[in-house]
């Protein structure tokens, strides 16, 4: 039997999307990867309120109602959690173990963010956006009580696809996807995308919280400064056969995804032979901005023997997945290409 | 609360989609219409099997197990019963009455059919396939105990995008979607893609099944003859503001839905003075092939008064949504521009 999400950690809720049994383009919601850093908090629709405040003309408030009302945008996107892959990596890095699976491709209806932002009225010294969850607890190593809470600049968050969302695949946002709003910026990592979204500051000054430049950060090899995990990088993953895989000779079909934030992919290509040569892969199925694509390779699997499959995948703005982690991203941002290996046995007699 | 299908008769279930509800591009399957001849057959799926016969080389059984470990594809799609719209009709017609709502949109994945056929082996006197469901009854005015059944020409049933579709939003079929298997043809009317699937038997002869040559055709007004329902008409609907809806004098969202069958939609305009004046409206949200678009038109309802308000599409390939029911089809391609009457009242004092 299938399963609907693999557990990662069970308080708060940390669960993956069993990629290998995936049929089609867009994952239900049930399957949906979960990353929570805590528990899910409880929201009284009657009391709810968005506040926008901060460097604005008209500081606001929106009712559920209100905003459930406003002129509405719906997009595909798929959302990667910048530690996907984790658990892969050698030696353990700190966090969330996760496998392959915290990735996920879902449509996201809501009001564009500018919108409500034109109404309010960014004032000139407007730098950066404030978005605060209303989930808050204590981390491990930090001291003190607080909500979960990330920034945007002000690019990101006047382009026109950047949604306050509140529905996921047609149907209002489930609790522990954000009910009952969340940030979708397509293209970024999943930790920008806000969950349980009820408040926005407008800052004059960059923010430094917690998440923002504590956690999700990556060190920057030519300095001593750290970077802010933002827009995803061009990753593929092999779905099909699973590791391990016992093959007679004869066609075999190499099928998986691949996914690259903001920038569509380009090219996906197949080795069968552990990098030394690679080979054209088909894009398949539906083909959407910010959204993975689905793509097939027919192989020949001639010879009996232990092969090394690999899929890398390249972006139309030319970046290539590499074969190696990047080591000074830490535990984050793994998109290397992964072996999968597979056994071609001699035919049945 | 919203509703989760609207029910036009309970046996069988045909039920459709609250269009004013919906909130993005892809309809949820539990928002999906069901459109059912008969009840939905019971599938025992140990012993169920795909049988393809007639002129082919290689008469085929294909199990479930087999089917879905088949090179799959996934693709979007909108299906629209061809009676859809009915109960709009003065005078009335015969049939299932459909307000708007028996057409949704969703992601159907399977296998290619031609893909099949190639390993059964067409035979050159092939002309049609003929598909049955296991669903079977009888049906008024009719004497005999039948199975639901029709045929594709050789073109369509060839074509890449025909589906045996094993999957629908990503998950296997609902019963009364069809479970195991059904067939999937893209732009075409609702009663080609036939459910519960379990045979397909390639003829040397055209079909003149029930469902083919007595339901499901329209007049020919040149001659006797009668035309089987096929590909997909354009038409657009507008979902809001809802008919009788009290507005004040400002800005009003007209917003809406268009499809057309094969062909994608080119254009929709919207007129507010009853079809006198039309202006173009703005295609939002997803686009793919076979599937609808969403659209929006901003209007300045300046004064007081009744306002009827037209949605009118055209296709890629030219065809204009008309403004009156064409009578020849009888029951059936119900495409017209419908109006909606808003009445725009006073501002308050």
């Amino acid at each position: 039997m299938s399963q609907i999400r693999r557990i990662v950690t069970a308080m708060p809720e940390n669960s993956e999307t069993p990629l290998d049994d995936l049929h089609g383009w867009n994952t239900p919601t049930n399957r949906f990867f979960v990353r929570n850093h805590f528990a899910v908090p409880c929201i009284d629709l009657t009391t709810w309120q968005l506040t926008i405040t901060g460097c604005v003309a008209n500081p606001m408030q929106w009712t559920y109602e209100k905003l459930i009302e406003a002129p509405e945008r719906s997009l595909f996107a798929t959302i990667e959690c910048a530690g996907n892959g984790r658990s892969f990596l050698q030696p353990r890095a700190a966090g969330v173990q996760w496998g392959a699976g915290a990735v996920a491709n879902a449509e996201w209806t809501g009001i564009p963010l500018h919108l409500l932002l034109k109404q309010a009225g960014l004032r000139p010294e407007a730098v950066e956006l404030l978005f605060q969850g209303a989930d808050y607890g204590r981390e491990d190593g930090h001291p003190h009580t607080m909500h979960f809470a990330r920034s945007l600049p002000l690019g990101k968050a006047m382009h026109p696809d950047t949604l306050l969302a509140t529905h996921m695949n047609g149907e209002p946002l489930q609790p522990n996807h954000g009910f009952p709003l969340r940030l979708l910026v397509p293209g970024w990592y999943g930790v920008a995308n806000v969950k349980w979204l009820h408040r926005i500051e407008v800052l004059n000054h960059p923010f430094h919280g917690y998440f923002q430049s504590t956690k999700y950060t990556v060190a920057d090899p030519s300095s001593t400064r750290r970077h802010i995990v933002r827009g995803g990088l061009i990753k593929s993953e092999i779905l099909g056969p699973g590791p391990g895989r016992l093959l007679v000779p004869g066609p075999v079909r190499i099928s998986g995804l691949a996914w690259s934030g903001e920038k569509p992919v380009a090219l996906v290509e197949v080795s069968t032979d552990g990098g030394r040569q690679f080979s054209p892969a088909t894009l398949i199925g539906p083909q959407a901005p910010y959204s993975w694509v689905m793509w097939e390779y027919h192989w020949e699997a001639a010879r009996p023997g232990s092969y090394k499959l690999l899929s890398r995948a390249v972006s139309q703005d030319g970046m290539v997945q590499p074969r190696e982690h990047e080591t000074h991203y830490e535990g984050y941002q793994v998109h290397y290409s992964r072996a999968v290996t597979v056994v071609v046995q001699a035919s049945s007699p």
